[in-house]
């Protein structure tokens, strides 16, 4: 049953007194199972019966009320039709909701009970209001697109369709171009045969979700940790538990392995979203041996893995210490390394997976779109990839250094702490004072800059205090005057916090 | 549980039995748990364990063997984690494989219920062969993609890329562009705000299924009907009951609504796939008021709508016929009228469906690319669309008249029935003798003609004698070659046929 109904039962006898039904006094006039669906009906609208009830087995009201089961199967459809009730097979039927007069087709009783959990808007959210342009979003994570090399990406989709003709334009095979895939192993490791293209990593997640997660089935996660990832393991209806990603103290990660027998650990251990932190070298190392240990797959997202600041490279990845290349899961998208509007990611993984990966990527998007396959991997081809890169690496530091400053100097000295990363693209800030980041984000947006707090990032509360800022999507001195919007807010949710306090003391 | 593996379950008893223990002499050496593990693996590598057998609860044989409960977790963790036992929230512990000893970590035993019951790979190989250039393929529905406008295409997309910048580059909202939207609701009807972009129709029909599917649930679709349909519905877990759409039976499908009471309706009504067949007026009209009557859902496929061939226009489709505009979910996608490698189709439907679509769709492909929606908006206002398709209208039909001459002459009198559609881009055909399409399906191959067979589209036995041919895909030379192989292979098989027929009589 869906999580969020009530599980309270309705005895028959509880029933007919809610109604306010006497089993004799009701009229036998034919057909007697629209009485019943009357009766119902208006209790439904009443408010007696509330959505979530779970109404009386249909042999045992026959029972109660003398007539046929047939009479109340024919009751209990005729609700569910005008979506007032739905059964659920070998559960029952449940009210589903209030009547609706007005709406000729009561969607709310169609919706599954997986769908109705989905409720979390948070990435719909971020993506609408990066694409708002009355908004300065520093809240969803997008590269200096401003720098896009557009002219160059011309060149090369004009090339592409120049050389590939029609290619470009018919079906292709499931797990990828094959020219793509050998081009994705030479540029970023692993091999063409276990990559599969996928449209950006949150498909990937998705596909890895419903590949390896049952029902109830545990999962572990970095705390704090992507929420794209919590998401599609929450929807494939995962337990999740967090490790504290930042400690990384590898006792409390055994502790979970021994405790709940994850079916997989998530992690994002290169300039993680959203700490900005690195797992080192030994935690890394630890990793392997633990998931080795516990036969447990690590699924490692590479998103932000090129994007280095201080030109140092990040300590080896995860899938490079797995030597036999059994354990790890590579996730990794072009949308934070060039742009997330292509919808182009990848995954490397051992065979047997990426052939159930691409028997299920077949059925929800046959393939990923064959234009960008060919474009992005000319760019890669010709260098430009690369020299992109290097150009967003340069633009980027430059803009984290300035924003930070702007941030130290307008926020009120002591009030947030400011993580400035080594590479990625967010600052993970902690406000100091008892302010809440909620305040600070609504303050800032009713300003026009969008940020985003800590609370969905964390699976078992917390992150009220914290704020996830983008640096580099915008030119320092948008990113300046944003910072300074940013800073007043923070000024103004203290000062609010330091006059709710007392009065709370007083109460 | 897996619906593959069997229901047999081990009692502690026939466990010990099956494999040879005697509690008694099992030696009391530490650890105990790996003793139990030893025994079990054992057993499941020579076979007296048989994949899908469940273990015993871990209570009991922990009192049979005269150990902690504990031991035994231990021990059946163990063996899930050598991937030779699965275990299920609530259900048990099950073996799951055979031992594999060479490779360092099972994964078989990783995989989630759901993803092993995926294993139709019928799309997959449908667009692997589409893209392999030593075959012909007339096995998945392509338009004319030689007369694709690569030219036009590309002064649209320069023309994006100026007039757009870099709303190319940036996250977009995940039900679409706005302005593509408007684009979408001007040319096909319905409202933009009631529209959701997708990444072709087969996204749509994953979500919808995900949408409105709870496991154990019914589903109506067409007999014959789109296998990738039937994927998505099979993968949500759905009970399919097929509805002869060629008879358009209304009283079986009344029959149907009545006996199993359907969470929808899957149905292509205008020059259907696989069977080139349109739904007629009347029918339509039946269709809408019994799903009105009876509250069900309708998911119209119009993948196909736009492709007369004869110039007249399809009668209404469903959604128009559906005044409240309630009862009604569109699909549709340029995969049949541009080109399938652009991954792009929208779903029309109540707003309240088209909100709960796009907090689905941003969890599994958080926004369909930017790109194309931006060319194809601009392909749609200048006209290219309207004028690409009259030109397809007309090279189609010249395909099909030359391609069914040809079946016509190269395939033995009486042994093939080719029905010859109004519009679409497929001849379903019917072997007229005893001979098997799957045969002439494996003749053709080895030739180098791909065609498919009509089993993947019924859902409950059928098609062993229907084979689908796409007879759009290649110039019309081609698609004659193609055709002689094609008789060429249904003579054989047909001559195969007469050759076996009596020597089963004899026997």
């Amino acid at each position: 049953m869906p999580t969020r109904v009530s599980k309270q039962r309705q005895s028959v006898i509880g029933l007919l007194r809610t109604l306010n039904i006497d089993p004799a006094q009701i009229p036998r006039t034919r057909p007697f199972y629209r009485r019943i669906v009357e009766l119902i009906e208006r209790g439904v609208s009443g408010g007696a019966l509330a959505p979530g009830v779970r109404l009386p087995p249909e042999r045992d009201l026959a029972l109660a009320l003398d007539v046929s089961r047939a009479t109340v199967v024919a009751a209990y459809r005729e609700l569910e039709s005008r979506g007032l009730a739905r059964a659920y097979v070998g559960r029952g039927t449940f009210v589903s909701a209030t009547s609706d007069g007005s709406a000729p087709f009561a969607w709310r009783g169609k919706i599954s009970t997986a769908a109705i959990q989905m409720t979390d808007s948070t990435l719909r959210d971020l993506v609408r209001h990066a694409a708002d342009p009355d908004i300065v979003s520093l809240a969803a994570g997008e590269p200096a697109l401003d720098l896009f090399p557009t002219d160059a990406f011309r060149v090369a989709l004009d090339d592409a369709l120049t050389r590939h003709g029609t290619a470009a334009w018919g079906h292709a095979p499931t797990e990828g171009q094959h020219g793509f895939r050998e081009v994705l192993a030479r540029r970023f490791g692993g091999e063409a045969a276990n990559t599969l293209v996928i449209s950006g990593a949150q498909q990937g997640l998705d596909l890895l979700a419903r590949c390896l997660i049952d029902r109830g089935d545990a999962v572990v996660v970095d705390r704090p940790g992507y929420l794209g990832s919590l998401q599609s393991f929450r929807s494939a209806g995962a337990r999740i538990f967090g490790w504290d990603f930042v400690r990384a103290d590898m006792d409390e990660l055994e502790d979970l392995l021994l405790r709940y027998r994850p079916k997989l650990i998530y992690t994002n251990p290169t300039f993680q979203n959203p700490s900005g932190q690195t797992l080192p070298i030994r935690a890394r190392r630890e990793l392997i041996e633990l998931a080795m240990r516990y036969r447990v797959p690590i699924v490692e997202d590479e998103t932000y893995c090129q994007l280095s600041l201080s030109g140092a490279a990040p300590p080896s990845a995860l899938h490079e210490l797995d030597q036999d290349g059994t354990v790890v899961i590579r996730v990794n998208s072009f949308s934070k390394v060039l742009a997330p509007g292509l919808r182009l990611g990848w995954v490397g993984a051992a065979r047997p997976i990426i052939e159930q990966l691409a028997l299920m990527k077949q059925q929800i998007d046959p393939h990923t779109q064959n234009l960008i396959q060919l474009v992005v991997a000319q760019m890669i081809d010709t260098g430009l990839f690369d020299t992109h890169l290097s150009t967003l690496r340069v633009e980027h530091r430059r803009r984290r250094d300035s924003m930070a400053r702007a941030l130290q100097k307008y926020t009120p000295s002591g009030a947030l702490r400011v993580g400035v990363p080594e590479g990625g693209l967010f600052f993970w800030c902690r406000l100091a004072a008892q302010a809440s980041a909620r305040e600070v984000q609504q303050r800032a947006l009713a300003h026009g800059v969008a940020i985003v707090t800590g609370e969905p990032f964390y699976v078992d509360g917390g992150g009220t205090r914290e704020l996830r800022i983008c640096f580099t999507s915008r030119p320092s001195d948008v990113g300046v005057r944003a910072a300074k919007v940013i800073g007043a807010s923070v000024a103004q949710a203290v000062r609010q916090s330091e006059r709710a306090q007392p009065i709370a003391r007083i109460v």
